[in-house]
């Protein structure tokens, strides 16, 4: 029996698959096969016996797995396998590919597979890839679906970008705060579908507000006779379509919760949030950031076509020359300066580099203050202090190391305390940024994570070009 | 009924009190009422009156939500609350509060007032936060659980760290697969303690093996007389202790999980994993990642002292400091040549920084392709080609307009030339970097997050200088 017990080892299991997709001349005599029609009897033989090979181990996966053997094959061999999924696998599949796969996936399928792929879909699941496929075949799958479906479908579209409306799911299990418990199994008996990780049904009154929730095992536990109203919790963690799924998000980790109903202006439950789709919505936005920090969209693919990945990197490119380009123009000031002592040259990269990084410390913590709500206004001016405080700290005991190290190497007791005083002051400098910038980006309603660290780059690296060549040309020359 | 539903909105929970404690003047006399017991009769009723207040107020805080204010506040706010918060409040703050604001806290904490905190937790709770606890008072307190709980707490404390076996808790829900649906039932109703977000019975045969789950859900809905061997879903997703909890993390949002049997090499069950363990690791690491990326540890305290703030900072300074003086040693190679022409100390740091930028976009896409387990030995190859082909292709193309930029504002074709073969073999370089350095770190078991990015800006800095000046020594004079 336990062989059919499935473990978290999806390399396992996807290890025969790999194999056969490793054979670089099956590869390419499979996906030539359209191109070159005219292959002899024995190749094409041969090459339908790996096909069918391939088609039954990949039927065997399920939609995650096949999602992310996806995600792992460059774009040949991910077309290949893609041709060869069964529809409702490629389904379950393009619901869970990373945003920048599917749109190839669904660019290279013919229409018609496409629509027979995407009928296998519900309205939630419709919803969540919407954005991805083009309007024709999205249309002509949403008048197959039935009435409320299809009115379900049109109004997740119609909530606002990370918001609790788009990651909500339709399904929720209510009952009415005059049942007993006896009646609430026959309910839960006898709903016609189980909606997927349920754990509480939602209670409300003869209005259909919200009034508290039951969880399942505490059903299962009650006397059968009491009223839910006297078994229920009123204590319920609830949302607002409207809510950001951010801070939906929070809550689901601070309560440990499960799924919460989400309700309209009068408390009636118009939705569920899932923990599942709280874990998906957390993880792509942390992907984001990561990305969007070396200015990359979340999008991008590691392992697509060359092309595009050079293009996808020029705007970061352009707007870093063009930053590097503006800081450098601090030092084309000094030029005389520099003529006159090269050995500055030689020494204001360090000056830049020490306010970068401490600035984006600084930012760093800020980030993750201002995404866990930890900052308020009072404690903002604390924070302000207390950074640059630590910038003139640090910035007068490492700044006097440098510069003792200055004064050793080039025997000049002054260009030390040039680098003392630049350090000291760029560091300052980089704490009062690295609080405001992240600050600022967020009053401005952007999300502090992206943008930061060019912004903080720029000025540390300008103002550590600056200070060191402008003391040193006040103090040396 | 509706004012009992707890909304999301925590913020609005928590402003009372912290309207409370922004009278500066009252937190500023609680503080100081045991350094001077003196005060006069009415002002020591007036500071009891509020000290009153903050209690009854505190008292309706639930655990999570104490934590998160004082997470909030700074540290004489944050032991002025701390100090009234309820034992009970206390303990489940505790295990919610970021590792460093619950170090202080139970640094700040009489013995005596710890070991009743302590008491109100169980093994799994003491679990969490043994290593923030001293030793004396954790004994005394496991002293005082029972045997299975003390035997529990003792072999969770032994899994290595970030191991399933570390975050899985005790209770699971276990029926024997002979049972049928009606005796199952039963059980749940029988069971003494109800383990929190139980979704699912575990199922095993007479050897005590697992052999597969039976959502709760679907136990309510099955026929009674009907075996769990029947009902129950043999395909189950279970995890070793000894797994990575981040690969059980994946796992999870893989296929929508809320709880997974931890089995032993039998396969039998010793435990059982939840997505609310899941998450809190998942947020923990990310957070720590993030912190990571910026030389700071995981419990660096936006709010905290700042001596202890400009301390924490020094090993990443000194860091900086190194690998910034060691680039600039590149520099110094070349204070001939930039005497000779100083313009090349202004336009050196262009080439470092497009590097540094193209270098961290690679590494931060290849850091996710590793995360997620895209990368295998076949893609690398892959990858590596195509971003090798991606910096030269951008490093000729915006290499080039630099170059005619350089030629255009100094006049000196040639100058145009060596940035732009500077600027494209720096990019070359860089992508390749990016590539290996994520890669080499996560063959040697460490995280590729923390670290690539001094190495890649201590490379791509050194190099840029060094190709740039190299190359213009060679060409221009």
């Amino acid at each position: 029996m336990t062989d059919s017990v499935t473990g978290p080892k999806l390399e396992q299991r996807l290890a025969p698959i790999l194999d056969l997709l490793q054979k670089q001349q099956v590869v390419h005599a499979m996906t030539q096969r359209q191109a070159q029609p005219r292959a002899s009897l024995i190749e094409n033989l041969l090459i339908r016996q790996q096909e069918n090979e391939l088609h039954r181990a990949l039927e065997k996966l399920n939609g995650p797995d096949a999602a992310h053997l996806l995600q792992m094959l460059t774009t040949d061999k991910r077309l290949l396998v893609w041709h060869e999924l069964p529809d409702s696998l490629a389904a379950q599949a393009l619901i869970e590919l990373s945003e920048a796969v599917a749109e190839d996936m669904v660019e290279a399928t013919p229409g018609e597979r496409l629509e027979k792929i995407l009928q296998e879909l519900d309205a939630e699941e419709l919803a969540e890839i919407a954005d991805l496929l083009p309007r024709e075949p999205l249309e002509k799958v949403k008048a197959l679906l039935e009435a409320n479906e299809r009115t379900w479908l049109e109004s997740s579209l119609a909530y606002p970008e990370d918001s609790v409306g788009e990651i909500m799911s339709k399904d929720s299990l209510i009952a009415s705060d005059d049942m007993t418990v006896n009646q609430a199994i026959a309910h839960v008996r006898s709903a016609v579908e189980l909606p997927p990780q349920t754990d509480k049904l939602f209670i409300v009154n003869r209005h259909k507000h919200l009034v508290g929730v039951v969880p399942l095992i505490a059903l299962m536990r009650h006397d059968v006779d009491r009223h839910l109203s006297e078994v229920m919790d009123p204590n319920v963690v609830f949302f607002s379509p409207e809510d950001s799924a951010e801070e939906a998000g929070h809550a689901f980790e601070r309560y440990d919760l499960i799924s919460a109903p989400v309700v309209d202006e009068r408390h009636r439950v118009i939705g569920r949030l899932r923990v599942e789709a709280i874990m998906d919505f957390l993880r792509d936005r942390a992907d984001e950031q990561a990305l969007a920090n070396a200015g990359l969209s979340a999008d991008t693919d590691l392992l697509g076509p060359i092309w595009e990945g050079a293009r996808e990197r020029w705007p970061w490119l352009c707007v870093n020359l063009f930053t590097a380009f503006i800081a450098t123009r601090f030092i084309s000031l000094f030029e005389g300066t520099i003529e006159q002592l090269v050995v500055l040259a030689t020494l204001m990269p360090i000056v830049a580099s020490v306010g970068g990084n401490t600035g984006h410390q600084t930012s760093a913590l800020m980030i993750r203050g201002l995404a866990l709500n930890h900052v308020q206004r009072d404690t903002l001016w604390y924070i302000y202090r207390k950074e640059t405080a630590i910038g003139l700290i640090n910035g007068l005991v490492w700044g006097a190391a440098l510069g003792l190290f200055a004064w050793g190497l080039y025997q000049s007791p002054l260009l030390g305390l040039v680098m003392m005083m630049a350090v000291t002051l760029n560091l300052v400098l980089a704490a009062l940024l690295g609080v405001s910038v992240p600050v600022l980006l967020d009053r401005a309603g952007r999300d502090p994570a992206m943008g930061s660290s060019v912004v903080l780059t720029f000025a540390t690296d300008s103002m550590g070009f600056f200070l060191f060549l402008g003391l040193a040309s006040l103090i040396l020359i």
